[in-house]
Parts: structure tokens; C-alpha cells; sequence
């Protein structure tokens, strides 16, 4: 067991690389500006119709994030796909005037390989978003985004995260549909770096939650994949039960385990989402519930426990803009991860039965 | 609070409508022939190549399920919808040439509903699947599929999941492809009624969780809905934190939850995922993890804590038989959630803080 005292040095991988992620995002999105032009030209001119998304993990939420936000801006319907039909049951899909989308850090996940592997063979139009030019996904593929995110050294995942989003950003922007975005992305690495300022917050709330289990993180739409990436870091890093949910599904049924004291984790930034936010927060507050609500609203903020303020910044003004939020409101969910893990005495740099390069079948 | 004591009769609307699913699924999977040949006919006229599912709990676990089967027989990309891109972002998708099929008990999720209608207008062809023949749902559908479940009365929904699933089979069977199902239909309330022969098993295994407040829930392809649907289960009628992952997931990140005594629940049938399977299990006991395993095999039986072994008619032989198994495998996880809540003195048919029917927007 690795056991750094509680409150020692906050010097650790994790935290350098959640602050790298203004400049990471900026490089992801300089590098998508080009791949992303040829790949918007090869979708006209193929005629996709379907875009299928093949990711584990980290990789997986943002394949989430990006699932909303070309499905509003281009219309297209996305999929995730369920790689074991490729790798474990080895059965073909009709995937014409398809677009696969294969997401992975290291470029060296077999099954998403084999996935890509699959589309081309099936006549799709196949797209690598890796962090390793030089990885197997990526000789895999015919069109490649890097995420420059730099060598990620801490295993739990923050900065191929973010770039990850970013530079699926930069292909929404280039797609037809896509408009509303390009003059906004510019801004993303410094609103990053708006939510940022929450350190000292963050670092500042978890004590509460030192000896905390258990919790549900909720997040609808397009923070949906903001719940499920915060929820993944508390289980790495904390060790804690992170339950995620969209705040729909969260209502059919799991809302039975909200009893007086479990923390429940909300991202309610500002848009059309705000009300089913504020009638839950009002719910779960009768119920007795620990709430800590990622958010800019006063409303919101007030029904908290624990409220965690971000900058008007991190969501900027008009739907188009609110349409990137995701990319700064999981920053206080890495950070509460990573100095919740420090305030209970792990190392969040060595999660333990993990390694950084996972390789499933 | 309703505090029935621990031991106390078994005589609860959830005990008694997990028996029906014998019957029930027998008078799904007889509605379900017609109409099913119905819409076969209209996927092949109007050259469908896509499905979209709408659904929320334990109805998007019946999605998740025919997500894997339609795929592996049909070939066509299934997606599962994000319904608040149609309720709170108001987004039209593309979806000429898309099958959009709603599943919902009760037919009367708002939301539901809404992405039906918005298929409809996009051209879509629209199935409901629900238990409610006049519900909103069958109201706006071009085609219906019944489930003839009966009237649900527990609160945690069993028998109209499994049914859900049967006649999804049924149409899935009844597409081009699906041809290998047909023989099979006919056999499978009987292999749900092998699966209730666990019944005294489950019951016994039970008391050893009854202190546990956190599980991991697992499985793999065709199960991952299975695995989705029991930790539901647990979530809504003993209040366990039940995190449910796919195999491969949860070696993404989720397996550093994994300490001495945590209670893991593995579905493991026969077919291609077993050396998957197998290799988890043995990493899982090195870990000291608690290991329910709901299996056949002995190989990954002898590896359990707490092994619970199904009939072998339950899995039938032969890869066809074996799409099917899910049906019969989720029956174990519905008695253990059921048993579980009754041993903890609480009452699996009125979970707090939920109504039969959810509407989300």
C-alpha cells in the first residue's frame, strides 16, 4: 500500500497534467484544423449518414460528449458501439456511408483496433483520435486526429481527456452543420483555464467527504459524459463507489438510494437543462441528500451543500458557446478526485490493479 | 419507514410476478408474431438501415439486449437514443430509412413518446414496445408490439422486462437474418421456468450480503444488460450501491474499486465470453473480491464465493440458444435483489422514493 500522508505535497502527475490542459487543448485543436477539413470533404463526399463511435473508458465519455454534440449541430445519428460483436463474436455490420470513430489514449486497444479493423473492411470511412501517432490505432485508421496532449504519465486520464473532446470539437466545427462552433474555439484553452481558478475550492471542499463510500454523480445531456468521466475518477483514484447517471435514468428507479447524508455530485451548468437540475436539487435536498453542485447559477449554488462556483467564463454566452462547457465543468470533477484521494491518504498518481496502457479483447 | 421482519413471508408482488415470466413471456412471444412479420415487411420495403431505441431503466436494459441481438443477426447499427437531444435541446436528427423504436411499460414516458413523434416527422418508421395497449406510446407508433405482461404491480419492474426482451426476440427473428431465433422461440418460457428452479439456492445464498452497502455487477456482450438490470434491481429494493460494467470497462479504470470482501456479481453463460470470464475470476479471488457467479460452468462456478448454478436448459445448446440466455439469466439476479431487500427487513414491492410510473422530460 502506498500511503502519503494526508495533506502532503500536492506535487503529483495528475495535478501538472489537469493544469496542462489549456495548452494540451490548445495544440489538439491547432493539430484537428487540417485532419478535420479532409474529413469533413471525405463525409460529403461519401455520404455518410452514421457515425459509430468505438471507445473504453475515459475514451468512451468523451465519445459521449461528442455523441451529443454532432448529433445536435450536423444531425447525424451516433452511435457507441459494442466492440465484443467485432472481437468476441466476430460478426460483421452493414457499415456503409459510415463514419467509425475509434478513441483510445495509447492507440493500443485491441478491441478498438479491431473495430476500426472491422469498418474498413465493411466500406466505412474510418477515424482515429489517439495520443500516439505511432500507435496501432492509428496505422489502423484512414484519417487520424491527435490529441498533443504530451506523455500522460498519471494513470487516471485528465489531459487525453479534454484533448480528446477538443479535437472531436474541431471535427464537429468542420463538419456541415459544425458553423456555430469555429469562431468559439479559439477561446476553449483560456475558459479551461477560467475553470481552473476553482483550485483552492475544490481543495478546500473534499475534507467533508474524507470518509464518504459511496456517491452519485448526475449530469444530463451534455454533461452526462461529464458525470460519467468525475464518477470514473473518484473509483480510480478514491477508491469511492461513484454511481453515475443522467438525471432522467437517475429518476426510473436508482433514486431509491438517496438517503439522508450521501453525497450526490451534480454538473448543472447554464441552458435548457437548468430547471430538470433545479426541481432535482429541491427533490434531493428534502430527501436529505450531501449535494455538491458544479455550477454558475445562483439558484442552483444556493440549494447546495457543498456549492462549487465556476467563472461565467467556463460557459460563455449563447447556446453555441454552452455547447463546449463540458470541457471546463470536468475540471472541478478531476480536481476533487485527485485531492479527495490525497485528503484520504492515496497516491492518485498509482491507482492500484491499474496500468496505464489497458488492453481488452 | 416499512420494516417487514427479516425471514418474514415471501408473499410479495415481486416474488409473485417474477413466476409469471414463464407465462407472460409465452403470451408475448404469441402477440408478437404478427405484427412482428408486419414490420419485417416494412424494414425490408423501406430499405432500413438503422434502428435507433428510446427507452429509460429497465426498458433501456431490454434495448441494451436486443442492441446486441439485432446487431448480431440483423447486421444493421442499433443506437440508443439520447432523448433529451429530441425534449430539452429540441434537435432534429436525420432518420429516413431508421427504424425508432420506443420501449417503455407503461407507454406514458414523456419523453419517450416525444423521440417517437420527432422520428416520425423525420420520416422514420416508429415501433412502440410497452405493456399498455391505449398508452401514449402505442398512440403515436406506427406499429405496436404488446407485451401482455399483465398488470405490474411491483414497483421494480421484472416481468415486463423479460417480456420486453421476448418480444424484441420475436421481431428480431422475424427480420431478415434472424432466422436461427424462429425454431427457438417456442422452447423459451420453458428455459425461464428452468431458471426459477434457483429459487431455494438463491434464497440461502443471500444472507451473506445482507451487510453489504456497495457491488460490482458484471457481464459481458448479450449479459451487459443482464448485469445493467440486476444492479438496478439492487439499487432500487435493497438500496446497494450496485455499479454495473462491462468486463472489458471495468478493467478500464473501475477495477481499482476492487478490495477483499467486495461483494462482485458475475453472469458468465456458456458461449464465447467464457475465457473472459474465467480470466476476470481468478483476478478477481487473487484480489480476495467476494464472487457471486451465476454460471454453468463449473470451471467458473468452482472460482465463485458464492457460485449459483443454473440448469443447463437455460443456455440450450448451440450459439443460437445461447442469444437467448439472457432472459434466463437475469431470473437469479431479480430473486437475489428480491431476497436480499426481504432479509434486510425492507419491502422489495414499494422501494422508497418511486412510483410505478416515471415521466422525465
Amino acid at each position: 500500500m502506498r500511503m502519503p500522508l494526508p495533506g502532503k505535497s500536492r506535487q503529483t502527475a495528475m495535478l501538472a497534467e489537469i493544469h496542462e490542459q489549456p495548452a494540451a487543448v490548445a495544440r489538439a485543436l491547432m493539430a484537428a484544423a487540417e485532419p478535420s477539413a479532409q474529413i469533413a470533404a471525405d463525409v460529403s463526399s461519401r455520404e455518410i449518414d452514421l457515425i459509430v463511435f468505438a471507445a473504453r473508458g475515459t475514451s468512451d465519455h468523451a465519445a459521449l460528449y461528442a455523441q451529443y454534440l454532432m448529433q445536435y449541430l450536423v444531425g447525424i445519428p451516433v452511435a457507441l458501439a459494442t466492440p465484443s460483436l467485432f472481437t468476441v463474436y466476430r460478426r460483421p455490420l452493414r457499415l456503409q456511408r459510415t463514419l467509425v470513430i475509434g478513441v483510445s489514449q495509447s492507440g493500443e486497444g485491441p478491441d478498438i483496433i479491431e473495430v476500426l479493423a472491422r469498418g474498413r473492411e465493411a466500406g466505412a470511412l474510418t477515424l482515429a483520435v489517439t495520443n500516439v501517432a505511432d500507435s496501432g490505432l492509428a496505422r489502423t485508421a484512414d484519417r487520424v486526429l491527435l490529441c498533443e496532449a504530451g506523455p500522460e504519465l498519471s494513470v487516471a486520464a485528465t489531459k487525453t481527456y479534454t484533448t480528446s473532446c477538443a479535437a472531436l470539437a474541431a471535427l464537429t466545427a468542420a463538419l456541415p452543420g459544425g458553423e456555430p462552433l469555429r469562431p468559439l474555439l479559439e477561446a476553449l484553452p483560456g475558459r479551461i483555464e477560467s475553470a481552473l481558478e476553482i483550485e483552492d475550492r475544490v481543495a478546500q471542499a473534499v475534507g467533508r467527504y474524507v470518509h464518504a463510500q459511496e456517491c452519485v454523480v448526475l449530469g444530463r445531456g451534455f454533461e452526462y459524459g461529464t458525470a460519467r468521466e468525475a464518477a470514473l475518477k473518484l473509483e480510480e483514484t478514491c477508491y469511492v463507489t461513484a454511481l453515475p447517471f443522467s438525471t432522467a435514468d437517475f429518476r426510473h428507479g436508482p433514486a431509491a438510494l438517496v438517503e439522508r447524508g450521501l453525497p450526490v455530485m451534480l454538473f448543472a451548468p447554464p441552458g435548457p437543462t437548468m430547471p430538470d437540475s433545479i426541481e432535482l436539487l429541491v427533490w434531493l435536498r428534502e430527501q436529505g441528500a450531501d449535494c455538491i453542485v458544479v455550477a454558475q447559477d445562483d439558484q442552483a449554488l444556493d440549494l447546495a451543500t457543498t456549492p462549487i462556483r465556476l467563472p461565467a467564463a467556463v460557459s460563455g454566452e449563447g447556446y453555441a458557446s454552452q455547447l463546449l462547457a463540458p470541457l471546463g465543468y470536468i475540471v472541478p470533477g478531476q480536481l476533487f478526485a485527485h485531492d479527495l484521494a490525497l485528503e484520504k491518504g492515496l497516491d492518485p498518481d498509482h491507482p492500484r490493479a491499474l496500468s496505464k496502457v489497458t488492453r481488452t479483447h
